[in-house]
């Protein structure tokens, strides 16, 4: 095959192209209405991770937003497998998308009036937060801003309305914090551009009850607290609770967990990532090598992508 | 010359195409984090209109946003004025768009790891809102969402940060009506999906002073009303005083000043456009034949797009 796909791998409304071809119409609304929802799957391995998680939630963010590529969520998972096949990439990100598209008549303002796309890609994995800094546990700042109330934006129905989390990371940037949390106008925690977060208080592992994407990680992590002894909790957080934690971590399907050392003038523990967090990020990948909702793709042949019928 | 711009000309980062071929990559941030900026500037009878206020805006939504595409105010003058004359397009759409493009360091979370991109594109003509709606005045809703709170969202610094005029353009398609406006979340009246809005009570012609773009066509539209014995004002407006106007009217540079007969179950006037509204919009376009703000373009030399030095 003289197609190289090793950068990545990409599906554009029913054509397999390398990644750097994978362009969307300066026209499609999906750009100039941030009309779009999408949803990021991992591959370690060799493997998706919690495949139909993903799919679950990308079909409740489609429906949310009034979007219907008319693909079927088994052509959906046939192309998500055949882009990593393609790839060849046993770690890698994959990506499914649907923009509104450009209206069929132009110059119409009304959304009914376009065929929304269906986009998939793989592309190399990296990690949200580098390793080295993961490491040494991250430093989060908490942002001026405040992040997009719900009444105007449902945070649970994935999208690029990021510009909150820009502002966000221009600050912390300015000030040499690694990223950025944001509350919400109540001041009430919600959650990072592109990540969940969690305080550990005694026993206790809480994440935020409003404001945040409903994670995959961050159900894998509650998932996990039972068998760690640790009790998951779902509810309100203050600053003050911020502050007042043990340890702070992050969840993300692009990283996955990502344990803290620092946020504001707080430093936890020792500096170092906390005991509890690490205990999680161990588990977490420990259970992936054990097959835990796990999928392999069956790279020899991209037109049969999964080795067992998925 | 073989390439045909007819259906419009762009140029993306330093190269000219036909709008066709106008397209930005799925992993650019402009797309996947809405970081990106805008304006449109207006082309009539092969003129451009106001175009250096569109040029003091975009580089002031440039600055808020900390985006530097690395072009001139002379250099996109050019390039503005050169897609236009490719095209031939005498009644044109003007866009000049910076996104903050695809990081440098592959899987950078930082802005800063973007080279940002300028891009800019002349389209034909189109009313945002279509000649007959105008001509039996329009019909707006005022939708259930509240505008994005300008706390997480400066709205007079140009985005593409659309979704809740989106969900509004939805309830209002749904309703029958042409389109919607957002109040804030404290019930203040903003704009609508791409456009200001003003009511006319007694000799007054007010417009929101929170929440909304500071809309060039807004801007004319103030600089036209002392002519004709009227008194512009900035200030807030509830949905009582919306109720309890003469008449409404929107204005932008996508269809100029546009007349509106009903908001919501209140139907003005005789359900057709308010006199006052009407000779807004007439001295509108008559000061356009008469040259106001306006520069006209060289289509007879690409290289040279403007008759006199711009």
């Amino acid at each position: 095959m003289s197609v190289d796909y090793s950068k990545g791998a990409a599906y554009m409304n029913g054509v397999y192209v390398p990644i750097s071809e994978a362009k969307i119409p300066v026209g499609d609304w999906g750009f100039t209405h941030s009309d779009v929802t999408y949803d990021v799957v991992h591959v370690t391995d060799g493997a998706f991770f919690r495949l139909e998680d993903h799919l679950d939630r990308f079909h409740k963010s489609l429906a949310g937003y009034r979007l219907n590529p008319g693909v079927t969520r088994d052509q959906m998972r046939h192309i998500l497998g055949r882009v990593v096949a393609l790839s060849g990439l046993e770690r890698a990100f994959v990506a499914m998308l649907s923009t509104r598209g450009v209206p069929r008549i132009y110059g119409s303002r009304n959304p009914m009036d376009c065929d929304n796309t269906f986009i998939a890609y793989a592309v190399p994995w990296v990690d949200v937060i580098k390793p080295d800094v993961q490491e040494r546990g991250a430093h989060l700042i908490v942002a001026s801003v405040p992040r997009i109330s719900p009444k105007s934006l449902d945070p649970t129905l994935k999208n690029y309305m990021w510009r909150d989390f820009t502002r966000g990371m221009f600050e912390a940037h300015d000030k040499g914090f690694d990223t950025a949390i944001l509350l919400d106008q109540e001041g009430f925690l919600t959650e990072g551009s592109g990540f969940n977060v969690f305080i550990v208080k005694d026993k206790k592992v809480i994440t935020p009850d409003r404001g945040a994407l409903e994670g995959v990680t961050r159900k894998s992590v509650l998932d996990i607290c039972p068998e760690l002894g640790l009790e998951p909790i779902i509810g309100p957080i203050t600053y003050a609770d911020l502050m007042d934690a043990d340890e702070v971590f992050t969840a993300t399907t692009a990283g996955g967990v990502m344990p803290c050392a620092r946020v504001d003038d707080r430093i936890y523990g020792n500096d170092r990532p906390g005991p509890i967090s690490a205990k999680i990020k161990e588990t977490y990948w420990r259970k992936h090598k054990e097959g835990w909702h796990m999928t392999p793709v069956n790279y020899a042949d991209a037109d049969n992508p999964f080795k067992v019928a998925a």
